[in-house]
């Protein structure tokens, strides 16, 4: 009943969105964008959890009081963090020109920002930036807004699907920027989730939070946890179906699927696009005492460089899961756990497999550690819960990328 | 009064030591060694905490429910873990052929091993080695039993020290070995510490719980914790001053500070040695509300991925290790945080300071950066508690060694 699309942010019925190129760090491609909701849209929104939150955060979380928002305005190039006074007057100035430009309320502008921390704006450009885009909105410029957005991204990342609540037609799409400084709790990377669906305030935001805590959070690059970051949809109800209210409604679950499904198209994308990365792993840790266990061992193993660094160099070095697993705090009998790499046994009851020392299992093996996509699963043998989450590997290109980024 | 000596594990008296080569992987270099006290000693031990524990830790960890020990037995190239049953049946082995050809008794004997995880020990050789190292127990060996408990490290690692309690001399020497899998929680790799002293077992377990505390458990090179790491220290009571029985004695003020001193010289040396690492970072987090919170913000950044690279390409990214304080779930005050980077204020009142914007500074934290050696020190302003850690960079050699090890 979900139908993916190919389609960008101004998909939905009712937005418009332009990027442009407003010179930040060069012209060399689009650095700030707005996406517009012609009506006031619902909104739900989720920002970091970062004690040292970026001055974006601030007045974007205080702009959520109230869940109605127009407008977003979010620039890369420049993170506007630890920036002290001058950069939340920034941020509010942004937040006040585009509410300007627009004729819309200062309320209902959500303000984001992603790039280099404890540089100030170049407000001039950021001005001059936001008329240009404020001016030539439309709903044929996606892929400006998606370039706008990138920072050390090598591709643009977008998710879009529609489906049908009451005979209408409804509408879903939603962009993500992020590779490095990608770890759980949310505090990710930035992410606009636009859809035409009638809904509540409390639904959406309750939808949002289910649809992050099994995409988002279940992600990690480098287990660092950036200042800025946000996740927020706009609901605008252009599609007209009655408004959903309640999580019992046919209406909500199949919202809620498609959000689901966007975001967890999107995490996925953020790791296949992890700075440096040429592996994408699925981790699952089975067999938990509950889905926080399960979740904290799978996030352990995947946060371990000793096992990045192995899938990197395709060495099925399954000592260092386990390992990995054990310090991760959690229940697990160490006497009885057992792991598949691909649908092969690697450990059975807490030792290597019998059937790993055949010369066709090891081939296999190869094979699959080869591969560009790797899916573990781990069984703790503690419980019945378990938890899946996605990360890549560490190369050469992510110590190179990340030694080599402001300099 | 503590002079330091350049001497190695049987500079105290009464201890006898050597390592062999068996061919546990190959025959290039000693990997397996033996330490004899001639007497019982007293001892003190700390093991992993990891839930996969190594066959050898549970033989040692029972031993040790006695502190008396005559003997250790350690090997390299296989660390015996995630074995099952037959590698528990190998460690223990280990230690009854050790005790056979010393002449001591089983549960005298601690038992280590370090190398891959999930191979068997090949017995036969083990065997053999134990028997030519027993034969051949000398003091004059020091250097085959370091290069015997080495992995990847670089460089053998050993510190000694020399003092008077009672007017009798005493000595200590520590042993370590370990670069990678090397994180707190005491964890993190085998360190062998003889001792001429003469103290009650109770004292010298504080004695190690102490100095291990501000030494092991404050060194990260990668944040994963192995499955195999124990420290251990035999006292045998050869330099006849009268035994130390209370913290408040001078006798056991000097030796917990001859201790200590082993233990952070013997910390440092890993961290120098880590995997690929180019740089040595020491972290201090001061105006925490509490040891425990400054700990954890230190060790956030000293374990952050991408305040690591960033060390490796010498750019000074400071608003990386302000993030990672503020992912670190510790209190801070945001608009009062202040760092320094070698001397230099780098970050005053949460934000970049004025001086930084000089050319002049500018071109010393360039040299400040370029060193090999560099201290950090983060101020949160929250309280009056401190704490310093010692971490490494990583380098495109921490990928190519981790990636490579066991294939």
């Amino acid at each position: 009943m979900l139908q993916k699309i190919d389609a960008g942010i101004t998909y939905p019925k009712g937005f418009k969105a332009k990027g442009v190129k407003c010179g930040i760090k060069n012209l060399k491609k689009e650095d700030i964008a707005i996406i517009k909701s012609e009506k006031r849209a619902v909104a739900a929104a989720l920002f970091t959890t970062n004690k040292m939150k970026a001055a974006p955060v601030i007045v974007s979380e205080s702009a959520m009081e109230n869940p109605q928002i127009s407008a977003i305005i979010v620039n890369s190039g420049c993170a506007n963090a630890c920036t002290g006074e001058a950069g939340l007057r920034d941020a509010m100035n942004m937040a006040a020109i585009t509410a300007e430009v627009l004729d819309i309320r200062y309320s209902d502008v959500l303000v984001a920002s992603t790039g280099v921390i404890g540089v100030n704006l170049p407000m001039e450009k950021i001005y001059s930036g936001i008329e240009e885009a404020a001016l030539n909105l439309d709903n044929e410029s996606d892929e400006s807004v998606l370039r706008a957005i990138m920072t050390t991204d090598t591709f643009p990342k977008q998710s879009s699907y529609e489906f049908v609540i009451d005979g209408k037609e409804v509408r879903i799409s939603g962009i993500a920027k992020g590779s490095g400084m990608i770890c759980p709790n949310m505090a990710t990377m930035l992410c606009f989730i636009t859809t035409d669906v009638n809904i509540s305030p409390e639904m959406l935001k309750k939808a949002l939070n289910d649809a992050t805590n099994l995409s988002f959070n279940m992600i990690t690059v480098d287990g660092d946890t950036s200042t800025n970051d946000m996740v927020c949809v706009l609901a605008n109800g252009e599609s007209g179906n009655k408004v959903i209210d309640t999580e019992d409604s046919e209406g909500y679950k199949i919202f809620a699927r498609a959000l689901n499904n966007v975001c967890i198209d999107l995490a996925k994308l953020i790791i296949i696009d992890g700075e440096g990365a040429t592996k994408f792993l699925e981790i699952t840790v089975k067999g938990a005492k509950d889905f926080k266990e399960a979740k904290q061992a799978a996030m352990s193993i995947a946060k371990s460089p000793l096992v990045k660094t192995a899938f990197f160099g395709e060495d099925p070095n399954w000592g260092r899961i386990v390992c990995a697993a054990g310090y991760a705090e959690v229940d697990l009998d160490a006497d009885k756990i057992s792991l598949t790499i691909g649908e092969l046994p690697i450990v059975i009851d807490g030792q290597k497999s019998e059937q790993s020392l055949s010369e066709d299992f090891q081939k296999n093996l190869k094979e699959i550690m080869a591969q560009k996509e790797i899916v573990l699963s781990l069984d703790l043998a503690a419980g019945q819960a378990e938890a899946t989450v996605w990360t890549c590997d560490f190369s050469y290109d992510y110590v190179k990328i990340n030694g080599e980024y402001t300099t």
